[in-house]
Order: structure tokens, then sequence, then C-alpha cells
């Protein structure tokens, strides 16, 4: 089965009204947000990947869907697999950093061995609470589509991470994800539609458009690149499709400006689809709209 | 690191205050219940269980975590790996046949691609409510040791899974393990310290009587056992030691009797360590005293 074909089923099976019909990155129940995200290595990171920053990044990108939510952190728990001195506690000490950074305590989680040589799987829940927690299907026809930050960052630190050169800020924008957590609170009670950008703009633009019943338009001159990106429409188009950027994606009334910076990149409309300009010319789509999930793991 | 050594560290970073130390096998948050854990293929199931019956047995064995705090199902979340249609089929009906069982929804979860030949790791995490809550950790002097069901019958069942002869219920309590809900419901509120016999019947009194800062004996002449076991100390021991039981196992006042059918296996005292005893002799403590999650895939 596809992952589609799989979420089909999935959404089959009898489901919590806070579920949000497993349409959404987060569920509600009692007041709480609930997320959580498994990284697998070799697919999700790279094996060369330091352990501490697997750590970090283990959490942030959990943190970053509570941020998509508007939530305060009110903790996690983490499913992980013993690795081994080397492995262990350079991955701690990574972990007490970001827990530190965001705040965030431990309430719990499950340590497993796995058999020798298999890649390692990890996983965080994370809660939150006092969250606004706008949906991911509520934009409205006539909606702007605004962004957070900087697009692309990470794709090009992945990029160095496999051994390209580049600046250290971008390879720590790939292995350090900052989770937006105060921007969504700001953003959350005003936005029709929120989510973060994990797989890729684009792909996260047209999901969001999918589950709202609309059509969505991305002005590729507007996406909001790092001054590392070449700003040409082949780099425009990667910065777009790269994925793993943690910035926050929002619907939000045509009028109605944001409160804290962000950048407007297209508008929803009647219809269905995502469809691709840039300035007043129409581009063609790119075969691959962001992160699908394949394998990333050398030889792949 | 070890395990425990593992765990240590982790309870040195930030707990959240229903984490309860981290030394219980669920947490408590926002008058929830929350309990997660992570099978492996090879480690917690064998490769040739039937998918259906690792899905009962992810489900199940979390649901049995919330039995032992007295709580009502509210739902699960799923970070489950996408394993190629002979795979997900069945599992997928697995799932449903448990979530209908217990009536649990589907709160939310990931799916996840892992490299090819990679062993299976599938986590889930329950979350209940209206719960007592009773702790590990809330034995006192005097208190009497009981179990719910008989012991051992998954411990036979697994032998049976990797090929020996054997009824069919005792494959089924080892494929197929019935979470204790309602007799957990009607305990919680009565008890002083209440645990699910996941690792082994001595392994997981041990934990609860060092949890309480107390010792405890057990009577292996008097742990019940199913008609199928052998009737030795040969067997009682393996019975004892077997793991993946999921009966309850509690400690209550001497002088008070169980609302539901129980065996009382032992007593806690002041003091610190396991003490077993048959009938009247001592008996010498076997050197592992239940599931260490070591690897159970063929050739280990």
């Amino acid at each position: 089965m596809t992952e589609a074909e799989f979420l089909r089923a999935l959404r089959a099976l009898p489901l919590h009204p806070g579920a949000r019909g497993l349409a959404d990155d987060a569920a509600l129940v009692a007041g709480l947000v609930l997320t959580t995200d498994t990284l697998v290595e070799g697919v999700h990171y790279l094996p060369t990947d330091p352990p501490g920053d697997v750590a970090w990044k283990l959490v942030a990108v959990n943190l970053s869907d509570l941020a998509a939510k508007g939530a305060v952190p009110e903790g996690v728990l983490l499913n992980l697999p013993l690795g081994g001195d080397a492995w262990d506690r350079p991955f701690l000490a990574g972990l007490a950093e970001i827990l530190a950074a965001y705040d965030v305590p431990l309430i719990g989680g499950d340590t497993v061995s796995l058999p020798a040589g298999a890649p390692r799987v990890l996983t965080c829940t994370a809660l939150g609470h006092d969250a606004a927690a706008p949906p991911r299907s509520g934009a409205r026809d006539g909606d702007a589509l605004w962004v957070t930050g900087t697009i692309g960052d990470a794709g090009m630190g992945l990029a160095i991470a496999r051994g390209d050169d580049g600046p250290a800020a971008l390879l720590a924008a790939y292995r350090r994800p900052v989770p937006r957590l105060a921007d969504g609170r700001a953003l959350a009670p005003h936005v029709h539609a929120m989510a973060d950008v994990s797989d890729g703009l684009l792909i996260d633009a047209a999901h969001m458009a999918a589950a709202s019943g609309l059509a969505v338009e991305i002005d590729l001159a507007t996406v909001p690149l790092s001054p590392h990106a070449p700003d040409d429409r082949a780099g425009r188009l990667a910065a777009a499709t790269a994925g793993d950027d943690y910035q926050l994606l929002f619907a939000a009334p045509a009028g109605w400006s944001p409160c804290v910076p962000a950048t407007r990149v297209g508008r929803f409309a009647a219809g269905t689809g995502l469809t691709l300009v840039h300035g007043n010319e129409r581009v063609p789509l790119p075969p691959r709209l962001g992160f699908e999930h394949a394998c990333i793991a050398p030889g792949h």
C-alpha cells in the first residue's frame, strides 16, 4: 500500500473526535494538543548526522507542530533505542539542550534495544496547552498564503551535510531546526489555517489547499530566500520543494497584516490544485513538490 | 550505556510533575493517563508472528498499562512503518479488531518508510481518563501481593510460536494478550500499588518492591498456573519469569479481599530485595528474573 492508501485505511477506523479526521498534524484531547513524529535513520536524517543533532531534531520537529497550533509545550514522551555509548551520551546531551532551550519537561517514554545493525527509529510525542489550534483545513476563498522566515535553508544544509561546501548557518538549519513557538502563539488566534513547512513549501501548501477544499496559487518570485540561495528560477524551485524548513505556513484574510515577520507567497481561491507562477509567468509544476519520505541514505 | 544507566540519565533531565519520576508505566497530565510502548521485530515479537497479531499486541500492551492505572481508554496514537501489502492489510485488520474490541478510537500518529530489510519498529501511545492511577511505588509494609489470572501462559505460547506443539489457547495468550481493563477499573480505587506483568512476575514484583522502598517475598507454590503448565518447581519458575502475561499485579492491605478474581502470591515487608520460597522452603533466585528485552529473533 502507498502511504496515501494506508492513511485512507486508518481514516476508516473509529476516530477520536479530536483526531480532526487525521488530516492535521495535531489532535485535540481534553484541552491538550497532541502531535507525534518518528525519525528513521537513513530516511529522515543522515547516518552521519551527529547524535546530539538527531536528538534536537526529533524534539524540534514535534515542537514545530505545536507551534503551528499556537500551543505552549506541556512536555514530551520519547521512544528511544539504546545505541551504545558513542551514540547515547551525545544524544542525551542534545536532548538536554533542546528541552532546556524551550522549557519542555520529559513526561515519559520507552527505551528499546534494536537488533544489531538495524537503522535507528526514534519517536517523540509532544503535548501542548492553551492552543488556539487553527486547523490545516481552515483556509477560505480569497485568503492570502503567508510563510515565516526563509525557505530552502535546510535543503541547502542537507547538501552540505552530504559533503558540499557551504556556510555553517545552513547546516545548522538542517540539523538544528528552530520551532517557531513564539510566532505560532502570536499568529494562531488570527489565522484561518496553519501548518509547519516540513515536507516542502509547495507540497505543504498543496496539502493545506486540498484539506480546505480550495485551489492555491504560489508566486515563486515572492518566496523568501536566505542570502545564500541562488536567486534564479531553479534555485527558487529547489528551495520551495526542499522541506525540513519548519517555518509556519498560514492562511489569513487578504487585507490582514501578520503580527510577526512573514512573507506573502500566494493566495487561495475556489477550485482545486496548486498553480505556480513566477511574477507574471506561469511555471509548470515540478515532478516532485516536496519531500516524499524517500530514502536519503547513501546509495538511495 | 545499559538501559538502567540510560534511564538514570533521562531522570536527570527536567521532568514533568506528572512523570512520576519515570518510575511508573504511565504519566498523569491534565487529568489524562499517558503510556507508550514500542515493539521491535525480533526483540518484542517474532518475525513470524502474523501481522494482525502484532497490531493487536501493540495496542494491547498499552491498554494493559492503562488497566494497571484503572483508566478508561480515551484513544491511541500510532507510529507505524509501511510494510508492503502482505503486511499492511492483515496488520490493519488486526488493528481494527482490537480498537473495536475495547472501544478505542484512533487519535493520530505517523507513518514512515523503513530502509529495505530493516526490522519493523512500532510505537503506540495510549491515553486514558477517569483513573484512580495507583502508582507502582505505593506498596506498604505488610501489604499482600496479588495477581489476576494465570501466569506463564504467554511464555508457553512463545515456545509454541517458535515451533513446539501445544494448545491454541497458549499461543493466543502470547500473540493476543487481553488487557485487564475491567479488573483494573474495579481494583484501582482500593489498592496501594498496581502494575501489569509484562516482563515477568518476579521481575515486575521486584520492581514494585524497589519503587516502594520495600522487600517482597513470593511463594512459588501459590503462583496461579494454567492447567497446561507443568506443576513442578521448574515449571513454576519458568512461569514466574516468562513475561508477556499482562495480568495485573497489585499490593493491598493484608486483611483486604479483592473485588475481582485474583491470587495472593506474596507479601511486602521492610527491607529490600526479592525473596523466593516454595511453601516452607527457601528457593535461590534464578539468574534471570524476567524478560530483559534480549533479542528473541531466530539465532539469538
